[in-house]
């Protein structure tokens, strides 16, 4: 070993332990044994060690994200304070703002389909509570999904003006508007508070109670983004009686991906009550039975089943994610065919062929097998893809090694609502849980239309 | 209260607090009372709470973020380990990577000043280590700290290919070239590791300690950016070697700030030694005393004092910042006058005018005001600025006032080394240290060349 490199790894055996205490405006250092200024303790922690050529210091500093998933009714309703103050848990907080004079300022960022159904209620729901508010529409498409609509949301806010602390940004509509938008939330003064208002099933269940945003780029889903949570999200079923059916079926597929990975209950719910859960676009037939519908008990099983997943991993820092299930071919599959096939319709091809797998690895029965394909055919979902090809199962497969620190981490049902992750899945098990599916599929099944 | 707006405020009483417990690769909820499962135990939590319309909850997710900064020597010497594994605190780790036959990838952002100092170099160590690399070198001014240049570099990282685990980018200049590469690598599939390796004294005390990155947006400073720490800092002051005379000044402006705010010794170190530390550019005189010189002994307490109001603080959740002192009325004074005035050089403008505000006060005596005035201009920065007027000082604070919450948080010198931070700092004060200040200096001062 050569002379500077020893130099700049031999470390003297004494790492020194800091703690960080605030008095008088100041933070000072302090080691754990002398606590000589009494104050607040921060848990940010700084290391320090020597070495011949200078100091080494690590940071170490953990930053809390809280934020509130909150499912509410008529929410447009001039009445119903949750879109001004839902964010804020603090109700004396709420009536100070009530009680400030200062006039309120609301940016909302719009999908524009949305905004032909609703933006004049939004309007109204504004000017009925005095606030002073810019709708800004934009086709929040997946092809728009990109840096130049976050920059061209970003000179609209900083033309309108908010206060960074008060004023959240919120953003109404689907997947993609609340991605494209939470992400210039996240860009604008390094972290500016938004709100998420799903009006799609996908969103609703699963894009709204994350952490993550993102927009496309170099031809790539969502290659560049955050991991920054909104203050709250807003959910309200209402906003789906417009969505097109094929949208509903859509988002069920990430919903029936949380029951197959970890919840027979819902499973066995959707598959009794899916269909209906589809015609009924997921609103309460009886109004009194707000906690016990179908509707109610599946979208709340979904977000919780969800949240249950994304809580402890909110920064994705662990690679080993049932939440994978059904999107390890389906990215590819998804570049490969869009806009042909929606995100859950590729989610749903991918779950299909990984149920094959699973039954051929033993984990699952053909009866448990036969039952899920069925399930999926209810939601109106494809189950098959003609451009799903070998080829393209093998080199997602790859993909997958390759960007998750060599190994596969594969989720698997093991039986029906249990799962555990695989890094073992041998090549022939593959292929032979492939043919299988095609021979089962290839004939029967329709292109989604 | 109308009907719908109590609904959606009435939570009933009971509100549920879960642990996340991971075990057979799914994480499940768990109450305090009931140790159903035996597993890994989240820092997360997840509470639920019920309303007449539905379910309310709220995630609470710590993220920790942890990072190195490291002081070094001969960086560019082949032969030092640093630049390739310094961000790496576990031997083994770097053992493996050594011994792995997968040829490593490093991606460069290198301001182009810089690259022609220093480029062969950084290719030459590279070259000499049989790591596949690109160097990307770009004119990182403060004019170009724009969105378009992150984007320019984000299609050259998408070209290059890295993985986004092992293979952080690294950036190599001042502090616009690391604020700006920071962002892009933050963006970058939703956050990729990256290294700052600072080459001017700004910085190195500075911009490279902290988490913040960022650009400049519709004439504002740093209004798009975020608070992602590099993985690590590797300092090495021989680049200074080269830095112009007046950008070492520049840099020692932040550093005498937090010698104000909180080290006297180290604002006596810069009043005895500030001088001869300018003229030597921070360069050891005695290679032995690598921890007794001036230099190093400056440079680590700028650092170590900068950590210890950043570590607890690393998003700025805290609007009070002693960090602050010198940016007051320094953004408007610089947007004003760019190019004019360098960043540090504002900064002492605010900083000399504050000084006189807490004379006023009371908190300095005529004597300690002047000892700090004289060690500022010993060090060529500027004290005083005919743009820098009373109207301008007056609008700043009410910007402030305004975005900090509605308090003036105004840090102040209350005697050499110590501060505290104010919000009653009253408009006749102002106007009387103004009236002082102007006097003092208005015909003795020269502008910047
Ligand atoms: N951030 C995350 O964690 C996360 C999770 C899953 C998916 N996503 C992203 O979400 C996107 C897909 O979301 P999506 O399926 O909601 O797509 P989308 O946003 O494109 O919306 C689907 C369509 O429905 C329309 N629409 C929306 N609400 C409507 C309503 N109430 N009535 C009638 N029409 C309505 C939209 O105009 C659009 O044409 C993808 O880009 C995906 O990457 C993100
Ligand atoms: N992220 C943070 O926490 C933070 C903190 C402070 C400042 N900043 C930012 O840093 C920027 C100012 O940084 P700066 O003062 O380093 O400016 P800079 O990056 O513009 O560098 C100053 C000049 O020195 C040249 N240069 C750099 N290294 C050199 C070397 N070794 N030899 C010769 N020339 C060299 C550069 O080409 C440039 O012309 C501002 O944009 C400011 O907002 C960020
Ligand atoms: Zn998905
Ligand atoms: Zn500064």
């Amino acid at each position: 070993m050569s002379h500077s490199s020893k130099i700049s790894n031999s470390v003297c055996d004494q790492v020194a332990e800091f703690r960080l205490v605030h008095a008088d405006s100041t933070w000072s250092r302090q080691t754990a044994e002398c606590k000589c200024v009494e104050g607040r303790l921060s848990d940010a922690k700084i290391y320090e060690s020597s070495t011949e050529v200078g100091v080494t210091w690590t940071v170490v500093s953990p930053i809390i994200f809280t934020y509130r998933v909150i499912q509410s009714e008529r929410l447009l309703d001039t009445s119903n304070d949750t879109l001004l103050f839902g964010h804020i848990s603090n109700p004396a907080e709420i009536q100070a703002l009530k009680n400030n004079s200062k006039v309120m300022k609301r940016f909302i960022v719009i999908d524009e389909t949305v905004n032909d159904l609703y933006g004049s209620q939004v309007a109204a729901y504004f000017e009925g509570r005095g606030v002073k508010y810019k709708i800004l529409h934009l086709p929040t498409t997946e092809e728009n999904k990109t840096m130049t609509l976050v920059t061209s949301i970003l000179e609209e806010v900083h033309k309108f003006g908010i206060d960074r602390r008060t004023e959240p940004i919120i953003a109404i509509g689907g997947g993609v508007c609340l991605d494209i938008a939470g992400l210039a939330a996240s860009l604008y003064r390094r972290r500016t508070p938004y709100i998420r208002v799903p009006t799609t099933l996908l969103a609703y269940i699963d894009a709204s109670v994350g952490a993550k945003t993102g927009v496309n780029f170099a031809n790539c889903k969502n290659k560049l983004g955050s991991y920054i949570p909104p203050v709250a999200t807003f959910l309200d079923r209402t906003f789906l009686c417009t969505l097109p059916r094929r949208h509903i079926s859509n988002g069920m597929a990430e919903m029936l991906k949380m029951a197959l990975m970890k919840h027979k209950g819902l499973f066995e719910l959707l598959q009794k009550e899916g269909r209906s859960l589809l015609d009924s676009r997921f609103q309460l037939r009886i109004p009194e039975n707000v906690h016990t519908d179908a509707a109610s008990v599946s979208t709340r099983l979904a977000i919780e089943t969800m949240l249950e997943e994304l809580a402890p991993n909110l920064w994705e820092d662990d690679l080993d994610r049932l939440v994978d299930f059904g999107h390890i071919i389906s990215p590819e599959l998804e570049m490969k065919i869009l806009p042909e096939l929606l995100h859950g319709e590729a989610v749903n091809i991918d779950m299909a062929f990984m149920v094959y797998v699973a039954h051929e690895r033993g984990f699952l029965t053909e009866e448990e097998k036969r039952r899920i394909i069925v399930c999926m055919q209810s939601l109106e979902l494809p189950v098959w893809h003609s451009d799903c090809t070998l080829d393209l199962v093998q080199r997602s497969l790859t993909e997958r090694l390759k960007h998750s620190g060599g190994l596969l981490r594969m989720p698997l049902p093991t039986a029906l609502g249990k799962a555990r992750i695989f890094n073992d899945i041998e090549d022939s098990i593959v292929c032979q849980a492939f043919k299988k599916w095609c021979d089962e599929h290839c004939e029967t099944t329709m292109k989604p239309q």
